[in-house]
This record gives C-alpha cells, sequence and structure tokens, in this order.
C-alpha cells in the first residue's frame, strides 16, 4: 500500500482556470474596444468558445501555431483565451517589424492560422508570396467596410456568428507551451520566446498578488478601472489582461495609439495603465491636455528608464507612477519599483528616487547581479554587472536555436543583457546594456553613469564615454567631451577630473571609472535616431587618439 | 534538434521560495509573541537556518516526520518554514486529542522527533512507554525554569543557541509532502492528511491574491498587523502565516488563548485575524471589551457558521467580518465571503446576509453542489446537494487509509460532506452536514434549515428534525417539537404546517421538506455537548412512532 495515496484530482494550472470565475463573479461588468464596440465578460465567455469552435473547424489542433496581427482589442483578448486554451499556440506578431523580417518570424514560427486588421493588408500583399506554412487568413474588417485583395477564410465577426458557444476545452500537461513571440536584436533574425500554461498562470496569479498586496504608488484591485499602452503583441501587455481578466474589472482596449487614448481614459475613468515613457510623455507633454485631470490615474512604465523629469512631471499632474521591469525572455514581470511601507509618506523627490530606480523583485524572483565569472557582486552604487534570472516563467530557450539558448540561460541563470547594481533597500538600478559597458581590470564601468556625472561637471555640454582598449586593463574609460565655453579646454577637464574624484569619495562610484582621458570635440556623432554613435567614436578613438 | 530548447532553470514551487524575499523586503519588521519575546524577520530568517541545522544534528532526513505540540508562537512559525524546506515533514499535532488518540497520531504518523511546550508534559509522561518511532524530543520551556521529567535532547533556545545560521537548503521535487496533521471524525480513528509544497506555496499565492485584490471587508494587504486566532496546529491557521511571512507583516503570536489576547489586539493594532464563532463572541460579548475600540480589525470567522447575530454584534463594534470556508482536507481555503464591487454600499442587513454565506470560490477553485449520482444541481436555495471540489492544493488521500481516500475522492471530487446551496449571486450557504441530511425521493432536504423555518412557527419552543425510514420515499422528514404553551397541541402543529406551505410558495423550501407529522414531546434530548442528539431522536421514533 502507498503511505501517501495518490488518487486526487491532477490539477493542471491551465489558462482554462483564469476564465472559471468570469461568468459568476462579475458576469455584467463590461469591456470595451475604443468607441466602437463594448460587452460583458459574460458574452466574452461565450464569444472565447465560439472563437475555439472557429479555430477548431478551420483545422486548428493542438500544437499548431496561431497568429494575430491586431490592435489592442477585445478580439486580442480572446485569443488570448481561446488559442492556449484549445491546446494550441499563440503567436502575437510583432507590426512595427518590417515585411521581411515578419515573414521571417510567420514561417519561422510555422504559423497556419493568421487573423489580421484591415489596416494590414500592404503588409499581407507583400509577404503573402513567401508564405510557407500558412492555410487560412481571417480578416478583421473593424466594423467598416472592407474585402481583403488577398484570399481569405472570412471576416472575424462574421465567422464568430456562426460558432456555437459550447467547447468543452480539455486537460493537458500545464507545461504545454501557450504563447510565442520574436523578440528582436541589434543584429541577426529575430528570435523566438515561448512561454507555457503554467509559466502565464503563475505570472498572472503573482502580478496579482503583487500589484494588489502593495498598493502605492500605483497597485490593482477589484476596483480598478484598466487599459493597457503597451501593445497587446508584446510579451501579453505585460501579462495585464490576464490579470485584468481574473478580477473581473473594467477594461477598455484602445486600439490604435491615437488621440482617442486621452479621450477613453477620461470617458472610462481609468485608473490603471502600463506604457513606455514615450507614451507617456506624450499624453502629459501634450499643452491639449493641461487642463484635464489625471488625478486618478496609476501607471507602470517599462521599457525604457523612466526619467526624474517624467516622473516629476507625471507626479505634478497627480498621476501615480512606478517603473516595471521585464525582457520578452521572462514572460517579462521581474521587479517592481512600488513603495515598501512608509515610502508613501516620504518627500516627493525621495518617492520620485525610488519609482525610477529598476525595482524590487516580486515574489519568486531570484536576481543577482553578477560579474563576467558569474560571482555575485556586493550591495552598493559601485558594484555593477550583469542582471541574472531564475523565476518559474522565464523561456526556457529561443526557438529552434540551441546555441542561442544556451548563451542566454549560460550557467543555469537567464542573461539580461542588462547592467545595474542593487542598493541598500534591495531595489535594482539598470545603469547600461552589457555591450555598451566598459570592462577594467575584471570590474565592469557603466558608460551611461559616468557620462551622467561628467554631465554635471560645469562648463560640460556634451558627454560620451567609451571604453577604450588598454593592455594592462583590458579597457579603460575614455571621455570625449564638447565644451560650453570656448578655451580654457585643459582647465574645464581637469575641474571635472577632480569633481569626479569627489564622487569616488562620496562612494558613488569606483576609483577605476574616472576617465583615463578627457577628449575635447566639436561635437558627439549621433546614429540615425539619434543615439550616441559610440561605435563610430571606438573607431575614431583607434584611429586618432590611441597611444 | 528540440524545437523548444528547454535548457532553463527548473524552478519548483518550494516554501523555501516563501522567504526568499524576507530578508531585503521589510528585514526590520517585527515578529511578536505575547509579551514575551520579539524580534525582526532578519532574526527570524537566521533561526530557521539554525532550526534546520539543529534537526540535522539530531539526525533528521528528508522525508523524516518533525511534530510540534505548541501555542501560537514564533517558533511554531519557524517549524513551519525550516522543517519542509530541509525535505522533511512537518506533524502539526492537535493539542486538544486525548493521550489516546495523540498516541495514535503520534505512531501512525511515525514521528521522529517530538518539539514539546512544558505545559504538555503531563500528555507527554501518559503516552511515553507508547512511543514507536519517536527518538527525541525537545522541551519549550517557554522563558521559565523548567526540566522534563522524561528524556529530552533538550531545551529549545538552548539547543538553538549552539547552531550555526548558514544552512543550504536543498532544492527538490514540488510534489514533495511538506506537512501532515490528523482529522478527528465522529466515529473511528483520526485521518492524516497531507500537503506538498506546491499545494502549500499555491495555496499562499491565491489566499494572498484573493485577500488583496477584493480588499472589503476583511480584505489584507502589507499595511495590516496580523495575530492569529486559530490554533497553528490546524491546517497551518489557514495558511495565513505563511501568506503575512510573505507579506513581511508585522506578526503577533498570541500563545495559549486567554485574556492576553485583547491586550495584544490593542497594544499591537492588529487589524487582522481569522477565527471560529465562540472565540469572537468571547471577545465582543465580554462586558469587560464593551469600552474598546475594535473598529481597525478584520476578522475572517470559519470552522462553524458565522450567525447573523454574532455578525450585526461585531459590526456595531466597528469590526469588519466574513466568513471563510474550507476544511483540514482542503488546505483549507475554498470560499470567501468577501464583497463584489458595490457591495460595500449594500446596508447593514444586506452586508450582513453576504458575510454570513459560506463564501464565493476564490481563483482555482472550482465546487459543485450535486445530488446522489454526482449529477450538478441548479441555483437557488431549492436545490441542496453536497459541496465537491477540485484545486490546485486538496490531500490527496489519507495517510496509509487508501479504501477512505477511495472514497473521499469518489467520483474524481472531494467530498466535503456539507450540504449546501449555490445563490443566484455565485455564494454557497451550507444548509447541514450529510450525515444529518434528509434523503426523500432522491432529493436531499437540510434537517437544519427546516428546524430555523419551524423555529419561527408561532408558540413552538424547541425543534429537531430527523429523517425517519419511509418504503416509498427512502427517508421522510419528521419533526419533534417543544410548545411554548400547553394544551392546543394540533392547532399549533397545523398552523406550523400552513406556514411551511407558505414557505413553499415563497419559495424558500421544497415541497417534500413538510414534514409528515409533527410529534408534540416534553422535551428534546441533547449530547454530552449540548447538540440535538438526532441518534437518540431516530431510536425512539422507530420504537414509539413509527406506523
Amino acid at each position: 500500500m502507498e503511505k501517501y495515496p495518490n488518487v486526487g484530482y491532477d490539477f493542471q494550472l491551465l489558462i482554462k482556470h483564469l476564465l472559471d470565475r468570469v461568468n459568476d463573479w462579475r458576469p455584467n461588468e463590461t469591456i470595451h474596444y475604443r468607441d466602437k464596440f463594448s460587452y460583458t465578460y459574460a458574452d466574452m465567455y461565450k464569444r472565447v468558445h465560439k472563437l475555439a469552435n472557429l479555430l477548431k473547424r478551420l483545422g486548428v489542433e493542438k500544437g499548431d501555431m496561431v497568429a494575430v496581427m491586431d490592435y489592442d482589442s477585445h478580439r486580442y483578448l480572446e485569443h488570448y483565451f481561446a488559442v492556449p486554451m484549445m491546446g494550441a499556440i499563440l503567436h502575437t506578431i510583432n507590426i512595427r517589424l518590417s515585411p521581411e523580417q515578419m515573414l521571417y518570424t510567420i514561417n519561422h514560427a510555422e504559423d497556419k492560422i493568421l487573423v489580421v486588421h484591415k489596416d494590414f493588408e500592404p503588409l499581407i500583399n507583400a509577404m503573402k508570396k513567401g508564405f510557407e506554412t500558412v492555410e487560412k487568413i481571417i480578416y478583421i474588417s473593424d466594423g467598416e467596410e472592407y474585402s481583403p485583395q488577398y484570399e481569405a477564410a472570412g471576416e472575424y465577426e462574421e465567422l464568430l456568428k456562426q460558432e456555437s458557444d459550447d467547447f468543452d476545452f480539455p486537460d493537458f500537461d500545464e507545461n504545454t507551451i501557450a504563447t510565442t513571440f520574436y523578440t528582436t536584436g541589434t543584429t541577426g533574425d529575430p528570435k523566438g520566446v515561448y512561454f507555457s500554461h503554467r509559466q502565464l498562470v503563475l505570472h498572472t496569479l503573482t502580478e496579482m498578488a503583487a500589484l494588489s498586496s502593495a498598493p502605492y504608488p500605483a497597485g490593482f484591485n477589484q476596483h480598478d478601472v484598466y487599459m493597457p499602452l503597451t501593445p497587446m503583441f508584446h510579451v501579453h501587455a505585460w501579462g495585464m489582461p490576464y490579470m485584468a481578466t481574473v478580477m473581473g474589472v473594467k477594461q477598455i482596449y484602445p486600439g490604435r495609439y491615437d488621440e482617442m487614448i486621452v479621450k477613453l481614459l477620461l470617458q472610462h475613468k481609468v485608473t490603471f495603465s502600463h506604457c513606455v515613457p514615450t507614451i507617456l510623455q506624450m499624453i502629459v507633454g501634450n499643452p491639449a491636455t493641461e487642463q484635464l485631470d489625471f488625478s486618478n490615474w496609476k501607471v507602470v512604465i517599462g521599457g525604457s528608464a523612466l526619467s526624474k523629469g517624467l516622473a516629476q512631471k507625471a507626479m505634478s499632474r497627480g498621476i501615480k507612477v512606478m517603473t516595471g521591469y521585464g525582457l520578452s525572455e521572462t514572460a517579462p514581470l521581474l521587479t517592481l519599483a512600488n513603495f515598501k511601507p512608509g515610502m508613501e509618506e516620504f518627500s516627493e523627490k525621495d518617492q520620485i528616487d525610488v519609482v525610477t530606480r529598476t525595482g524590487f523583485p516580486v515574489l519568486f524572483v531570484q536576481l543577482k547581479v553578477v560579474n563576467e565569472k558569474g560571482e555575485e557582486l556586493p550591495r552598493g552604487s559601485k558594484y555593477v554587472g550583469e542582471i541574472v534570472a531564475r523565476t518559474p516563467w522565464l523561456t526556457n530557450g529561443y526557438f529552434k536555436l540551441e546555441d542561442k539558448s544556451q548563451e542566454l540561460w549560460k550557467d543555469g541563470w537567464l542573461h539580461t543583457g542588462d547592467i545595474a547594481y542593487r542598493d541598500e533597500d534591495g531595489y535594482f538600478k539598470i545603469t547600461d546594456r552589457l555591450k555598451d559597458v566598459i570592462k577594467t581590470g575584471g570590474e565592469w564601468v557603466s558608460s551611461l553613469e559616468i557620462e551622467s556625472l561628467i554631465s554635471q561637471c560645469e562648463s560640460i555640454a556634451q558627454v560620451a564615454v567609451i571604453g577604450a582598449p588598454d593592455e594592462t586593463w583590458g579597457e579603460r574609460p575614455v571621455a570625449f567631451v564638447v565644451h560650453g565655453k570656448k578655451n580654457a579646454a585643459e582647465e574645464i577637464n581637469s575641474a571635472c577630473n577632480e569633481t569626479l574624484k569627489q564622487f569616488v569619495e562620496q562612494g558613488k562610484i569606483a576609483k577605476w571609472a574616472i576617465p583615463d582621458k578627457f577628449i575635447t570635440v566639436e561635437e558627439i556623432p549621433k546614429t540615425s535616431v539619434g543615439k550616441i554613435d559610440k561605435k563610430l567614436l571606438r573607431k575614431i578613438y583607434r584611429e586618432k587618439y590611441a597611444d
């Protein structure tokens, strides 16, 4: 006889269970798509079942890939559930890719069904000859008169109408892949990441627990009204639509990001969103919004760093902002810059300091700052290294790329490529990307951080720091500077050097972070998108300034 | 090549991960034991490691059983973590069992180490000759001069002091058993239930998400102050100590339940507790507390039904109360009677109606009301049946009892033995225990519910309803009644019969719930603990009143 009989029901963590309460808890709460469409959770639940019947009729089986090209919509939400719930895989296509890159991802993922908004017809026409696996296309006319030039299975709404709302979603192993999408680096082809049912369920539950148990400054509970402002193709809009659906809150899907965002925000009294800094800047920086009341709005900022200036500007409008951090590879939630108890009493300046940090790991996220040998570094801004991660919801590799997968997971930790330190409060602060970091004497020095400090020196208008090859140390930092006034270049540079030494004494940077050379130039070269062209600067250094 | 490389770290849901943030998020927050002891989370973290070293030194290995006999204390909390984290199993002994029953559970569980509060020395002395597997006893002197009469390995604090606070808790399969304890029914030996790391982690996370995302009337977030008033031996005090520790809140462990409870409650400004109705009644019903301010206190009531009267009395003192439901077999959380958005605006009467329901299933809890054939019943108070459950955290059987395990899990659903209906809002309401239910014509009728309705009839002072054997229907309800006035027995009973017919018309009960007979008696027989003795009533019926 077994000591511990194991005769219970084997409950798997499946996405379908996120919908278990939807029909009973708040069936009449509403979900809105722009000013075009509204329905209840009870309706949504039915349409998820209809969609599964539709996809099944079109030949979708377990493990098949269903790809979506749409703006943020209730339709996308339906696919978030129906596709993985039937055992198929949802491929959320990045609609900002070039046609060549997009075609690559469609063929590489082996997409069987495409669901495409009418606006993307030019993309389909450009790609369709190259499709290797696509069998059917469903188009979305979005309430307008439209029929596509390409051959299609039909229009989304028309097709849904014909289906039954009865579908028996099967049980299966929680490690079944549920979603995939492609992340684009600076070089090479896009790489596919993938997440299982278990991973997305645990991500949803932990995100929910994190945001509702620590309510300041940007918490989330069932009394909130939710509108995503991060594209739904991008890591499931940070998993927030799953979380919002579990809680049964009012949800607003804005469609294409345009002037309607602000209108929807006010009309529906949205209380919670998430976006990149650019979107927040567009909203609070627009003179037309100056008289509007955003004081009930909480916003989590990710994608790139929330600057103190933007945080201050948003807070002066009454918006509660904080940073969230994660990558496509991490599902994405790793950290939130939410308040520990007591911080809600901080001065505005100190609160800004907290919310602009990269954040504190949420439950089940293990993060370390490591050096090149993989050794964990001590706390404090002097000790910068790469962030590596373990959580239950990280991609277990890149689709069909064994070598890249091994590289990502070197030493059993997922390597983020982000350079950071961990402060005394336990919050992380990203200072750089790994590829821009300077490696000197086995230590890593953030070029961005030195630039930030040099920019505080008197009479220095612009600065760029690169790693110059060095026989003894591997690399040494070198600063290119543009002066605010002409003449006295030597004095300005050596005064700045003194200023940096003070930062060393204050413990802000390590002494090996002080550049060996200050090179005065007329201008700093920029790339086509306005970023400092460090590649070119390294070349200039080698050719003109190297010893 | 594998399509989906699986080279990531295999993150298991282990109890040790509930402590991952403890040393960094709020290391200086405090945990208190009565007025005797206080320490920080950082201290607690160290002592969990010391305890693991101590137990290892005493010979504890993976799978071994460590049993605790203590009041609610910080020491118990340390065992909640250290024992399962090292791969051993924590047996939380019910200190209210008789020595014979307790000895049975200690031998049946194969306890290797006992950790015993000095107050339980008489129990140890009574049992020790019967110990079959116990190898070592650690005693707790609780800060007083004490040495036991039995042979012991040493005193808890003294032993801990000698240990290192460095212990490398291993990784292992999340399905490893973490805890066990014994549930006592009305008949037979106590039965052991058991829970894995995965189950307790998912229970903690879901409880946290449920209580913090739905904050009314009794939510919980990281700003709360926690004091359990359910014994820690009983289903991990409903898992709340795990949840409170994850959030890093101030925690108060009251030790033995006595007059100090109220003192601690006020001194530490406790905001959240959970207990059985009796404890709440003792606190709010005590004239000595009438002037005290309980208005920041939230209490979840479980174990038995929260009456409307007690709810009203607590609410009149400003206490936020609601029901929580679960069994020893269910880890325990199944439902909470928390508010849907909008209900916080209800009248007091309507709020009392909500919080005294058994509750709404939390996420990942599937509950059905089924008839004897296992068929799900429709919604509404007319349709009573047994509650059956599926969630990821149910015991997979009873320790070493294959048959009882199969019975518990008949048809793949855990049978709770509780009789209930589900209302139109989706909340469950327990009306009876299965063993007291009347089965008539394939339908189940709650004896408690008929009793409650009959007690509203004029001139009826006491009532007890039993199921009488019936050839046609299996059973038929029969009411024993004690009249408030003598004479006119016939008239009183037939008036009551008419009243019940009105309840049928109003849809409150089914027509087959009306008793076939009203039998007027002088008194209703009671058991030694004051409950109606239905067993005796059934015997009296068979001998005196059966046709």
